[in-house]
């Protein structure tokens, strides 16, 4: 049979990604690698995980955790993520909140609820590459967002609608983004929702990795700081997306996402046709290790992660030759590396994997526009201090 | 905000239910209710549950259960799924599997992978509510799959193009189907395979009542038959979803799809984008307790729901006014009855909900075209003898 003949449109755009093929080569113990962006799973907070499951099924609840429940989520598990966001300036109720399959099941569900073919994302020059794959399958065309850059909002809406759509939300990562590890300041923040404002789009807020900040001043959510402009969360435009992924556990796949009523309604009648529900018994065990042990576990990734970081970092400075530049993040996994122009992170890997030996993710799959040859991306969440320092090294002599 | 003026086309497809929201209505102690067509929690294996978790924490395991796993799904769980498979007739290996957060996710990515907008999904009149939930997403139409009936492969094409598109599949939930109850025969099986092929289209197959038999002979899966014909499945179009949710538990979210590799690694691909995977820990969960309960436990299922199945039966013989018929399923959750035509099954519920408190689901809901009004859906699993006693004899007199 020839699928290709019955596959809808937008099969063309969910292709198998080059880079993705090349890091299966990485499985090599010789192999030092910082392609991953994934949390050390020596630092999960197992015990607190095991207490949970053990009291879901020596109470009266195991039934209610092995059967359908709502599409919305765990309204436990709403209430103290509810409580969360008040302390962030985001004052909102158990309404306000959708429990999904970790955060991607949100960016997955709100480019189904905004983009027709044809239609604009506006995104960041580089940003996330699973943002892209998701939004993908619903077949946008992507725009480049420059907060307080010098494109009019005409202009933004002129290009999508050549392009044959709209414009429909602005997406992006806000603290110690991956790939770059950079934050959005407040001024940032600011021209993008009055960006958003004359546009009259969404703004798509994923906050991944706010929780992981190891120094420097919290900036308060786009989401807060739009409540503070105009009141209350039912007039705002910013969807705000979060996860447990990197401060509990991601196995579980359990993450949400908070905005107005007349969304997170949408969303529920999406999820409910899309899986019916996050998992029950997950939700229930998410929100008995949050109650229990939340701040003082994320405290402890931070002191873990913060000493990789800044080993990685004084390592690159003892490292890297003349030309070669890179972020200087306050949070977050990762650390995002310019080479000299004219460099290609991808010829580099390849080159890597015959000689040095130490592996990265190349940074041109997360640009919509194919751009950003010469960059690349380095996780320090995996590593310990003898890891980073023989792979920078090694790095050190790959770019010699 | 007006969000109507950012949403997608789609979003004007996804609507609440009338009869969603009717049926929250029903929790009230007084309501007798066959609305349901959940699995009943008191059969659940909750021992072999909290035995598999507390396993998966007081091994070696408990790290990769809490970290992210790949998209594919997890490999021991799938060996168990094809070794199941391959007694059905359906030889397979575990790259013709992909694990899906229960089979409704599977419906989804399939919508997804097929459908573009004006594309024709053909299904059957009346079927399954939540298939045509996850397709409306992708904006089909709807044309009426009627194996061995007298239109034409050419004829369904047509009809298709008249309205913007291409058949891409024909849908059809096989045995105990929800709602009717009723089974598709070897006749009806081998029909709809041949139409697939002269239609060069794909057969989705929704198997999720399939290990629910109470009596009968079980006929092969089409799939089953496929590979027959044809010799292995990589020459097969048809894509069989199976789950978990009415063997062993629903609130875990494990499914699963069986096809040729081609439309495996697209859907892959798929779940990377939409959620990454499913829920690690919950697939090692599952695959503790299948390798360890699942032929008995189903057999103990079956002599519950069976008996169920029969008190229900032999109840509507007994209170069913002249003019009333149903269906006497081999399996499943659900009998359909047909009301005298003239009667509708929405405005019975409301009289009943005023009346004699007797609840079900009516028929409309289930049809793509809005037929079906004198019809409604009974479930027979969450009931005990004495319930379904005084529920059809409430029946029965508001019938009168």
């Amino acid at each position: 049979m020839d699928w290709t003949q019955v596959f809808a449109t937008r099969i063309a755009r969910m292709k198998a990604s080059e880079i993705r093929e090349l890091l299966k080569l990485l499985d090599q113990p010789d192999i030092i690698s910082f392609a991953g962006g994934i949390p050390d799973p020596k630092l999960f907070p197992a015990a607190a995980f095991q207490d949970a499951f053990a009291g879901i099924f020596s109470g009266s609840s195991q039934n209610e955790a092995l059967q359908y429940s709502v599409s919305e989520g765990y309204a436990p598990l709403r209430r103290w993520i509810a409580g969360e966001m008040g302390k962030l300036g985001i004052p909102c109720d158990i309404d306000n909140i959708l429990i999904t399959s970790g955060s991607q099941q949100g960016l997955d569900y709100l480019g189904k609820l905004f983009l027709s073919p044809g239609d604009t994302a506006l995104v960041g020059w580089p940003t996330y590459l699973g943002a892209l794959g998701a939004f993908n399958a619903y077949e946008p065309q992507y725009d480049r967002l420059q907060p307080g850059g010098n494109r009019s909002a005409a202009d933004y809406a002129e290009t999508a609608a050549a392009k044959g759509g709209a414009v429909k939300f602005a997406y992006m990562s806000v603290d110690f983004a991956n790939p770059t590890g950079e934050t959005i300041d407040r001024a940032g923040r600011d021209a993008v929702l009055a960006l958003a404002d004359e546009m009259n789009i969404a703004v798509i807020e994923d906050a991944a990795y706010q929780s992981l900040r190891y120094d420097g001043e919290a900036i308060p959510p786009i989401l807060a700081l739009e409540i503070a402009q105009k009141g209350s969360i039912e007039a705002c435009r910013t969807i705000y997306c979060g996860s447990f992924s990197k401060t509990l556990a991601p196995g579980l796949r359990v993450g949400w996402v908070v905005a107005a009523k007349p969304v997170i309604s949408q969303l529920v009648l999406m999820k409910q046709a899309a899986d019916l529900h996050s998992s029950t018994i997950n939700q229930m065990a998410i929100a008995r290790v949050a109650e229990t042990i939340f701040d003082d576990h994320v405290a402890k990734l931070r002191t873990v992660y913060r000493s990789r970081r800044d080993h990685m970092l004084a390592q690159l400075a003892l490292h890297m030759p003349e030309g070669v530049t890179w972020t200087k993040p306050e949070g977050g996994m990762f650390i995002w590396i310019t080479l000299p122009r004219g460099m290609d992170g991808a010829d580099l890997l390849a080159k890597s994997l015959k000689t040095q030996r130490v592996a990265f993710v190349p940074g041109r799959a997360f640009h919509a526009d194919s751009s950003g040859g010469n960059t690349i991306r380095l996780s320090f969440s995996l590593a310990d201090e003898a890891t980073i320092e023989a792979g920078i090294a090694r790095l050190g002599a790959l770019l010699r």
